[in-house]
Protein backbone atom coordinates (compact mmCIF):
# COMPACT_ATOMS: atom_id res chain seq x y z
CA UNK A 1 0.00 0.00 0.00
CA UNK A 2 0.85 3.45 -0.38
CA UNK A 3 -0.23 5.70 2.69
CA UNK A 4 0.42 9.11 3.91
CA UNK A 5 -1.06 9.59 7.56
CA UNK A 6 -0.44 12.88 9.03
CA UNK A 7 -1.47 13.94 12.51
CA UNK A 8 -2.78 17.73 11.44
CA UNK A 9 -3.09 19.82 8.30
CA UNK A 10 -2.55 23.06 9.17
CA UNK A 11 1.01 24.59 10.61
CA UNK A 12 2.37 28.60 10.73
CA UNK A 13 3.86 27.74 7.10
CA UNK A 14 -0.18 27.20 5.97
CA UNK A 15 -3.08 24.72 4.95
CA UNK A 16 -0.80 21.51 4.02
CA UNK A 17 2.40 23.35 3.36
CA UNK A 18 4.63 20.84 5.85
CA UNK A 19 3.35 18.54 4.33
CA UNK A 20 3.62 18.97 0.82
CA UNK A 21 7.44 17.39 0.30
CA UNK A 22 5.83 14.13 1.82
CA UNK A 23 2.79 14.82 -0.50
CA UNK A 24 4.94 15.01 -3.46
CA UNK A 25 6.80 11.59 -2.90
CA UNK A 26 3.48 9.56 -2.37
CA UNK A 27 2.30 10.49 -5.81
CA UNK A 28 6.15 10.82 -7.47
CA UNK A 29 4.83 7.91 -9.94
CA UNK A 30 1.64 9.39 -10.78
CA UNK A 31 1.39 11.12 -14.24
CA UNK A 32 0.21 14.96 -14.31
CA UNK A 33 -3.02 15.98 -13.81
CA UNK A 34 -3.56 11.91 -12.35
CA UNK A 35 -7.46 12.04 -11.27
CA UNK A 36 -7.98 12.67 -7.24
CA UNK A 37 -11.07 12.29 -4.96
CA UNK A 38 -11.25 14.50 -1.59
CA UNK A 39 -13.43 13.10 1.11
CA UNK A 40 -14.63 16.32 3.32
CA UNK A 41 -17.18 14.17 5.09
CA UNK A 42 -15.19 15.02 8.50
CA UNK A 43 -16.25 18.93 7.91
CA UNK A 44 -18.80 19.73 10.15
CA UNK A 45 -18.95 23.60 10.62
CA UNK A 46 -17.42 23.75 6.97
CA UNK A 47 -18.74 23.92 3.71
CA UNK A 48 -18.37 20.46 1.87
CA UNK A 49 -17.33 22.89 -1.37
CA UNK A 50 -15.65 25.08 0.76
CA UNK A 51 -13.19 22.56 2.18
CA UNK A 52 -12.73 20.90 -1.11
CA UNK A 53 -11.70 24.36 -2.58
CA UNK A 54 -8.91 24.92 0.34
CA UNK A 55 -7.68 21.45 -0.36
CA UNK A 56 -7.58 22.04 -4.14
CA UNK A 57 -5.75 24.93 -3.66
CA UNK A 58 -3.44 23.97 -1.15
CA UNK A 59 -2.57 21.10 -3.77
CA UNK A 60 -2.65 23.51 -6.49
CA UNK A 61 1.22 22.85 -7.32
CA UNK A 62 1.16 19.02 -6.99
CA UNK A 63 -0.83 18.65 -10.75
CA UNK A 64 -3.51 16.31 -9.43
CA UNK A 65 -7.14 16.80 -10.88
CA UNK A 66 -9.00 16.76 -7.57
CA UNK A 67 -12.80 16.32 -7.06
CA UNK A 68 -14.84 16.36 -4.11
CA UNK A 69 -16.49 13.20 -3.67
CA UNK A 70 -19.67 14.83 -2.62
CA UNK A 71 -20.13 16.55 -6.17
CA UNK A 72 -19.53 13.19 -7.62
CA UNK A 73 -22.68 11.98 -9.74
CA UNK A 74 -21.79 8.63 -8.77
CA UNK A 75 -19.34 8.37 -6.03
CA UNK A 76 -18.44 4.20 -6.21
CA UNK A 77 -17.26 4.78 -10.19
CA UNK A 78 -15.34 8.54 -8.58
CA UNK A 79 -13.20 6.43 -6.16
CA UNK A 80 -13.04 3.38 -8.46
CA UNK A 81 -11.51 5.88 -10.70
CA UNK A 82 -9.05 7.52 -8.51
CA UNK A 83 -5.37 7.02 -8.61
CA UNK A 84 -4.96 9.25 -5.15
CA UNK A 85 -7.83 8.87 -2.50
CA UNK A 86 -7.83 12.34 0.15
CA UNK A 87 -9.38 12.21 3.40
CA UNK A 88 -9.30 15.07 5.72
CA UNK A 89 -10.05 16.15 8.84
CA UNK A 90 -12.72 17.44 11.09
CA UNK A 91 -15.03 14.91 13.00
CA UNK A 92 -14.00 11.30 12.31
CA UNK A 93 -17.57 10.32 14.06
CA UNK A 94 -19.19 12.16 11.34
CA UNK A 95 -16.56 11.16 8.44
CA UNK A 96 -17.22 7.69 9.30
CA UNK A 97 -20.66 7.31 9.51
CA UNK A 98 -21.17 9.33 6.18
CA UNK A 99 -19.03 7.00 4.68
CA UNK A 100 -20.92 4.04 6.29
CA UNK A 101 -24.42 5.82 4.92
CA UNK A 102 -23.28 5.95 1.77
CA UNK A 103 -21.76 2.39 1.84
CA UNK A 104 -18.38 4.02 0.53
CA UNK A 105 -16.32 2.36 3.60
CA UNK A 106 -15.29 -0.88 1.85
CA UNK A 107 -15.07 0.71 -1.67
CA UNK A 108 -12.38 2.87 -0.33
CA UNK A 109 -10.35 0.19 1.49
CA UNK A 110 -10.69 -1.86 -1.66
CA UNK A 111 -9.35 0.79 -4.01
CA UNK A 112 -6.70 1.61 -1.69
CA UNK A 113 -5.17 -1.98 -1.08
CA UNK A 114 -5.28 -2.34 -5.11
CA UNK A 115 -3.03 0.60 -5.35
CA UNK A 116 -4.44 3.81 -5.00
CA UNK A 117 -2.33 6.51 -2.70
CA UNK A 118 -4.31 7.71 0.05
CA UNK A 119 -3.55 10.45 1.91
CA UNK A 120 -5.08 11.66 4.98
CA UNK A 121 -4.79 14.26 8.16
CA UNK A 122 -6.33 13.67 11.34
CA UNK A 123 -9.72 12.20 11.48
CA UNK A 124 -8.55 11.04 7.65
CA UNK A 125 -5.46 9.11 9.57
CA UNK A 126 -7.65 7.58 11.99
CA UNK A 127 -9.99 6.48 9.34
CA UNK A 128 -7.20 4.38 8.01
CA UNK A 129 -7.00 1.90 11.59
CA UNK A 130 -8.68 -0.90 11.86
CA UNK A 131 -10.96 1.21 14.57
CA UNK A 132 -11.57 4.94 15.31
CA UNK A 133 -11.38 3.93 19.12
CA UNK A 134 -8.11 6.70 19.14
CA UNK A 135 -9.88 9.53 17.82
CA UNK A 136 -9.71 12.45 19.86
CA UNK A 137 -12.93 13.82 18.45
CA UNK A 138 -16.10 14.14 20.39
CA UNK A 139 -18.99 11.94 19.67
CA UNK A 140 -21.45 14.01 17.83
CA UNK A 141 -23.15 11.33 15.72
CA UNK A 142 -23.28 7.55 15.56
CA UNK A 143 -21.40 6.00 13.19
CA UNK A 144 -22.80 2.72 13.52
CA UNK A 145 -19.93 1.07 14.64
CA UNK A 146 -16.39 2.04 15.22
CA UNK A 147 -14.72 -0.45 12.66
CA UNK A 148 -12.96 1.47 10.12
CA UNK A 149 -11.03 0.92 6.86
CA UNK A 150 -8.31 -1.00 8.39
CA UNK A 151 -5.63 0.10 6.06
CA UNK A 152 -2.99 0.16 9.13
CA UNK A 153 -2.69 -3.30 11.48
CA UNK A 154 -2.36 -0.93 14.46
CA UNK A 155 -3.82 2.51 15.48
CA UNK A 156 -2.85 5.74 15.50
CA UNK A 157 -3.77 9.23 17.98
CA UNK A 158 -3.07 12.01 15.92
CA UNK A 159 -2.45 15.04 17.55
CA UNK A 160 -0.57 13.50 19.92
CA UNK A 161 0.06 15.23 23.65
CA UNK A 162 0.13 14.93 26.83
CA UNK A 163 -0.01 18.65 27.33
CA UNK A 164 -3.05 19.85 28.86
CA UNK A 165 -4.41 23.26 30.01
CA UNK A 166 -3.42 24.12 33.62
CA UNK A 167 -6.62 23.22 36.60
CA UNK A 168 -7.56 20.76 34.03
CA UNK A 169 -9.45 17.83 35.95
CA UNK A 170 -10.37 15.52 33.58
CA UNK A 171 -8.31 12.62 31.92
CA UNK A 172 -4.70 13.09 29.96
CA UNK A 173 -4.02 12.11 27.09
CA UNK A 174 -1.83 9.75 28.36
CA UNK A 175 -4.85 8.11 31.11
CA UNK A 176 -6.68 8.48 27.60
CA UNK A 177 -4.51 5.86 25.80
CA UNK A 178 -3.81 3.79 28.63
CA UNK A 179 -7.51 2.79 29.25
CA UNK A 180 -7.58 1.97 25.58
CA UNK A 181 -4.80 -0.07 26.00
CA UNK A 182 -6.49 -1.57 28.96
CA UNK A 183 -9.26 -2.79 27.00
CA UNK A 184 -7.46 -4.23 23.71
CA UNK A 185 -4.24 -5.06 24.95
CA UNK A 186 -3.07 -6.56 22.21
CA UNK A 187 -3.19 -3.26 19.72
CA UNK A 188 -0.36 -0.51 19.63
CA UNK A 189 -1.39 3.15 19.57
CA UNK A 190 1.02 5.24 17.75
CA UNK A 191 1.31 9.09 18.93
CA UNK A 192 1.14 11.24 16.42
CA UNK A 193 2.83 14.43 16.89
CA UNK A 194 1.62 17.98 15.36
CA UNK A 195 3.93 17.87 12.30
CA UNK A 196 4.46 14.52 12.03
CA UNK A 197 3.27 11.65 9.48
CA UNK A 198 3.40 8.44 8.92
CA UNK A 199 4.42 7.13 5.36
CA UNK A 200 3.77 3.87 4.23
CA UNK A 201 5.08 2.25 1.22
CA UNK A 202 4.85 -1.42 0.37
CA UNK A 203 6.05 -3.08 3.47
CA UNK A 204 8.02 0.01 5.02
CA UNK A 205 7.01 2.85 7.09
CA UNK A 206 8.57 5.30 8.24
CA UNK A 207 7.94 8.31 10.82
CA UNK A 208 7.86 11.88 9.21
CA UNK A 209 8.23 15.51 10.63
CA UNK A 210 10.72 16.65 13.56
CA UNK A 211 9.16 14.71 16.26
CA UNK A 212 9.88 11.69 18.28
CA UNK A 213 6.35 9.29 18.49
CA UNK A 214 5.66 7.01 21.24
CA UNK A 215 4.22 3.65 20.21
CA UNK A 216 1.93 2.36 23.04
CA UNK A 217 1.21 -1.62 23.69
CA UNK A 218 -0.92 -2.91 26.57
CA UNK A 219 0.57 -1.59 29.83
CA UNK A 220 4.51 -2.12 28.41
CA UNK A 221 6.30 1.25 28.79
CA UNK A 222 5.41 2.89 25.33
CA UNK A 223 8.62 2.21 22.72
CA UNK A 224 9.61 5.86 21.24
CA UNK A 225 10.54 5.75 17.87
CA UNK A 226 12.50 8.43 16.07
CA UNK A 227 12.34 10.25 12.81
CA UNK A 228 12.83 7.33 10.63
CA UNK A 229 11.88 3.76 10.32
CA UNK A 230 8.88 2.23 12.06
CA UNK A 231 8.62 -1.06 12.89
CA UNK A 232 5.27 -2.37 14.60
CA UNK A 233 4.63 -5.69 15.52
CA UNK A 234 0.63 -5.67 15.39
CA UNK B 1 -36.50 14.45 39.99
CA UNK B 2 -33.52 14.86 43.05
CA UNK B 3 -30.06 14.78 40.80
CA UNK B 4 -26.77 16.17 41.61
CA UNK B 5 -24.52 16.20 38.25
CA UNK B 6 -21.14 17.27 38.94
CA UNK B 7 -18.24 18.43 36.37
CA UNK B 8 -15.27 16.23 38.34
CA UNK B 9 -14.68 14.63 41.39
CA UNK B 10 -11.25 16.12 42.68
CA UNK B 11 -10.03 19.07 43.74
CA UNK B 12 -6.88 20.62 45.88
CA UNK B 13 -8.96 19.83 48.67
CA UNK B 14 -9.42 16.08 47.86
CA UNK B 15 -11.53 13.34 46.30
CA UNK B 16 -15.07 14.91 46.25
CA UNK B 17 -14.45 17.41 48.98
CA UNK B 18 -15.68 20.28 46.85
CA UNK B 19 -18.85 18.71 46.63
CA UNK B 20 -19.85 17.33 49.92
CA UNK B 21 -22.54 20.20 51.06
CA UNK B 22 -24.09 19.76 47.90
CA UNK B 23 -24.28 15.85 48.22
CA UNK B 24 -25.61 16.31 51.82
CA UNK B 25 -28.62 18.94 50.43
CA UNK B 26 -29.07 15.91 48.38
CA UNK B 27 -29.79 13.40 50.47
CA UNK B 28 -31.02 15.71 53.13
CA UNK B 29 -34.37 13.74 53.26
CA UNK B 30 -32.90 10.22 53.88
CA UNK B 31 -32.49 8.93 56.65
CA UNK B 32 -29.01 7.65 58.61
CA UNK B 33 -27.58 4.53 57.02
CA UNK B 34 -29.65 4.84 53.45
CA UNK B 35 -29.03 2.01 51.10
CA UNK B 36 -27.08 3.59 48.21
CA UNK B 37 -25.33 1.93 44.73
CA UNK B 38 -22.15 2.65 43.48
CA UNK B 39 -21.35 2.23 39.63
CA UNK B 40 -18.15 1.68 38.90
CA UNK B 41 -17.92 1.13 35.19
CA UNK B 42 -16.53 4.38 33.98
CA UNK B 43 -13.78 2.77 35.83
CA UNK B 44 -11.07 0.91 32.96
CA UNK B 45 -7.59 1.61 34.59
CA UNK B 46 -8.81 1.14 38.10
CA UNK B 47 -9.96 -1.75 39.89
CA UNK B 48 -14.09 -1.46 40.53
CA UNK B 49 -13.17 -2.52 44.09
CA UNK B 50 -10.78 0.38 44.96
CA UNK B 51 -12.80 2.71 42.62
CA UNK B 52 -16.21 1.39 45.17
CA UNK B 53 -13.58 1.56 48.22
CA UNK B 54 -12.45 5.67 47.10
CA UNK B 55 -15.89 6.73 46.98
CA UNK B 56 -17.40 5.04 50.39
CA UNK B 57 -14.43 6.61 52.03
CA UNK B 58 -15.13 10.21 50.47
CA UNK B 59 -18.55 9.98 51.66
CA UNK B 60 -18.17 8.36 54.71
CA UNK B 61 -19.63 11.50 56.29
CA UNK B 62 -22.67 10.93 54.45
CA UNK B 63 -24.16 8.75 56.24
CA UNK B 64 -24.96 6.32 53.24
CA UNK B 65 -24.70 2.93 52.96
CA UNK B 66 -22.72 2.55 49.77
CA UNK B 67 -22.26 -1.35 47.99
CA UNK B 68 -20.73 -1.02 44.68
CA UNK B 69 -22.87 -2.67 42.13
CA UNK B 70 -20.52 -4.91 40.36
CA UNK B 71 -20.73 -7.11 43.72
CA UNK B 72 -24.43 -7.26 44.08
CA UNK B 73 -25.15 -10.75 43.62
CA UNK B 74 -28.44 -9.46 42.02
CA UNK B 75 -27.96 -5.89 40.17
CA UNK B 76 -31.63 -5.31 39.49
CA UNK B 77 -32.53 -6.02 43.05
CA UNK B 78 -29.91 -3.51 44.57
CA UNK B 79 -30.42 -0.85 42.13
CA UNK B 80 -34.52 -1.42 43.20
CA UNK B 81 -33.40 -1.03 46.53
CA UNK B 82 -31.35 2.25 46.57
CA UNK B 83 -32.63 5.12 47.70
CA UNK B 84 -29.02 6.62 45.95
CA UNK B 85 -27.71 5.99 42.77
CA UNK B 86 -24.08 7.00 42.30
CA UNK B 87 -22.54 7.06 38.92
CA UNK B 88 -18.52 7.78 38.87
CA UNK B 89 -16.65 9.08 36.17
CA UNK B 90 -13.83 7.57 34.11
CA UNK B 91 -14.54 6.17 30.38
CA UNK B 92 -18.34 7.17 29.28
CA UNK B 93 -18.21 4.61 26.62
CA UNK B 94 -16.90 1.66 28.92
CA UNK B 95 -19.62 3.33 31.60
CA UNK B 96 -22.76 2.74 29.29
CA UNK B 97 -21.63 -0.04 27.37
CA UNK B 98 -21.44 -1.84 30.33
CA UNK B 99 -24.98 -0.94 31.68
CA UNK B 100 -26.33 -1.91 28.36
CA UNK B 101 -24.86 -5.16 28.30
CA UNK B 102 -25.81 -6.02 31.62
CA UNK B 103 -29.90 -4.76 30.53
CA UNK B 104 -29.38 -2.34 33.68
CA UNK B 105 -29.39 0.81 32.47
CA UNK B 106 -33.35 1.30 31.61
CA UNK B 107 -33.54 0.08 35.66
CA UNK B 108 -31.16 3.47 36.53
CA UNK B 109 -33.59 5.74 34.53
CA UNK B 110 -36.88 4.22 36.09
CA UNK B 111 -35.56 4.40 39.40
CA UNK B 112 -34.29 8.16 39.38
CA UNK B 113 -37.87 8.94 37.67
CA UNK B 114 -39.36 7.15 40.39
CA UNK B 115 -37.62 9.27 42.85
CA UNK B 116 -34.23 7.51 43.96
CA UNK B 117 -31.46 10.48 44.22
CA UNK B 118 -28.79 10.61 41.57
CA UNK B 119 -25.24 11.36 41.77
CA UNK B 120 -23.03 11.66 39.11
CA UNK B 121 -19.56 13.14 37.84
CA UNK B 122 -18.27 13.40 34.86
CA UNK B 123 -19.23 10.21 32.90
CA UNK B 124 -22.08 9.85 35.80
CA UNK B 125 -23.53 13.42 34.45
CA UNK B 126 -22.92 12.64 30.48
CA UNK B 127 -25.11 9.30 31.24
CA UNK B 128 -27.71 11.77 32.53
CA UNK B 129 -27.95 13.48 29.10
CA UNK B 130 -30.00 11.96 26.77
CA UNK B 131 -26.77 10.72 24.59
CA UNK B 132 -23.37 10.69 25.23
CA UNK B 133 -22.43 12.34 22.37
CA UNK B 134 -21.41 16.16 24.24
CA UNK B 135 -18.64 13.49 26.01
CA UNK B 136 -14.87 14.25 26.21
CA UNK B 137 -13.81 10.83 26.56
CA UNK B 138 -11.78 8.46 23.91
CA UNK B 139 -14.46 6.05 21.99
CA UNK B 140 -12.07 3.19 22.95
CA UNK B 141 -15.76 0.96 22.94
CA UNK B 142 -18.51 0.86 21.08
CA UNK B 143 -21.39 1.53 23.60
CA UNK B 144 -24.21 -0.35 20.69
CA UNK B 145 -25.75 2.92 21.07
CA UNK B 146 -25.69 6.25 22.39
CA UNK B 147 -28.43 6.82 23.91
CA UNK B 148 -28.18 7.45 27.48
CA UNK B 149 -30.36 7.54 30.79
CA UNK B 150 -32.34 10.91 29.65
CA UNK B 151 -32.72 12.02 32.63
CA UNK B 152 -32.31 15.61 31.41
CA UNK B 153 -33.76 16.66 28.63
CA UNK B 154 -30.75 18.74 27.20
CA UNK B 155 -26.81 17.79 26.95
CA UNK B 156 -24.09 18.28 29.27
CA UNK B 157 -20.66 18.80 28.59
CA UNK B 158 -18.54 18.10 32.07
CA UNK B 159 -14.95 19.89 32.25
CA UNK B 160 -16.26 22.16 30.41
CA UNK B 161 -13.27 24.90 29.20
CA UNK B 162 -11.63 26.63 26.30
CA UNK B 163 -8.07 26.42 26.92
CA UNK B 164 -5.98 24.44 24.94
CA UNK B 165 -2.37 23.65 25.13
CA UNK B 166 0.37 25.75 23.04
CA UNK B 167 0.96 24.64 19.78
CA UNK B 168 -2.50 22.36 19.91
CA UNK B 169 -3.86 22.34 15.91
CA UNK B 170 -6.79 19.63 16.70
CA UNK B 171 -9.97 21.10 17.25
CA UNK B 172 -10.81 23.12 20.74
CA UNK B 173 -13.93 22.09 23.01
CA UNK B 174 -15.30 25.23 21.26
CA UNK B 175 -15.10 23.81 17.70
CA UNK B 176 -16.27 20.52 19.00
CA UNK B 177 -19.39 21.68 20.70
CA UNK B 178 -19.74 24.14 17.51
CA UNK B 179 -20.10 20.44 15.46
CA UNK B 180 -22.36 19.04 17.83
CA UNK B 181 -24.66 22.11 17.70
CA UNK B 182 -24.62 21.79 13.69
CA UNK B 183 -25.60 18.46 13.76
CA UNK B 184 -28.17 18.94 16.78
CA UNK B 185 -29.36 22.45 16.41
CA UNK B 186 -32.35 22.01 18.59
CA UNK B 187 -30.45 20.32 21.43
CA UNK B 188 -29.09 22.33 24.27
CA UNK B 189 -25.30 21.67 25.57
CA UNK B 190 -24.71 23.08 29.07
CA UNK B 191 -20.90 23.36 29.19
CA UNK B 192 -19.80 22.74 33.27
CA UNK B 193 -16.56 24.23 34.38
CA UNK B 194 -14.47 22.19 36.78
CA UNK B 195 -16.24 22.43 40.31
CA UNK B 196 -19.38 23.65 38.77
CA UNK B 197 -22.70 20.89 39.16
CA UNK B 198 -25.67 21.08 38.23
CA UNK B 199 -28.85 20.99 40.90
CA UNK B 200 -32.10 19.33 39.70
CA UNK B 201 -34.90 19.28 42.33
CA UNK B 202 -38.33 18.77 40.92
CA UNK B 203 -38.80 21.08 38.30
CA UNK B 204 -35.89 23.49 39.49
CA UNK B 205 -32.47 23.60 38.32
CA UNK B 206 -29.77 25.73 40.14
CA UNK B 207 -25.76 26.02 38.95
CA UNK B 208 -23.73 25.36 41.95
CA UNK B 209 -20.11 26.26 42.26
CA UNK B 210 -18.22 29.18 41.69
CA UNK B 211 -18.12 29.34 37.97
CA UNK B 212 -20.17 30.89 35.45
CA UNK B 213 -21.45 27.71 32.78
CA UNK B 214 -22.26 28.18 29.01
CA UNK B 215 -25.44 26.83 27.29
CA UNK B 216 -25.12 26.40 23.70
CA UNK B 217 -27.61 26.18 21.15
CA UNK B 218 -27.18 26.21 17.17
CA UNK B 219 -25.80 28.86 16.20
CA UNK B 220 -26.65 31.24 18.49
CA UNK B 221 -24.64 33.41 20.81
CA UNK B 222 -24.01 30.89 24.35
CA UNK B 223 -26.58 31.70 26.77
CA UNK B 224 -23.96 32.48 30.08
CA UNK B 225 -25.49 31.25 33.64
CA UNK B 226 -24.15 32.87 36.86
CA UNK B 227 -24.06 30.34 40.11
CA UNK B 228 -28.39 30.31 41.00
CA UNK B 229 -30.87 29.36 38.88
CA UNK B 230 -31.20 27.78 35.54
CA UNK B 231 -33.79 27.47 32.95
CA UNK B 232 -33.40 25.83 29.88
CA UNK B 233 -35.70 25.85 26.95
CA UNK B 234 -35.03 21.83 25.45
Amino acid sequence: MNLLLLSNSSSDAGYLVHALPAIRELIAALPPGAPAVFVPFAGVTRNWDDYTALVVSALADTGLDIQGLHRAEDPVAALEGAAVIIVGGGNTFNLLGQLRRQGLLGVVARRVRQGAAYLGWSAGSNLSCPTICTTNDMPITDPQGFDALGLLPFQINPHYTNAHPPGHRGETRAQRLAEFCTLNPAMPVLGLPEGSGLRVSGGEMTLIGPHEAPLFLGQQEPRVFRPGPVEVQA
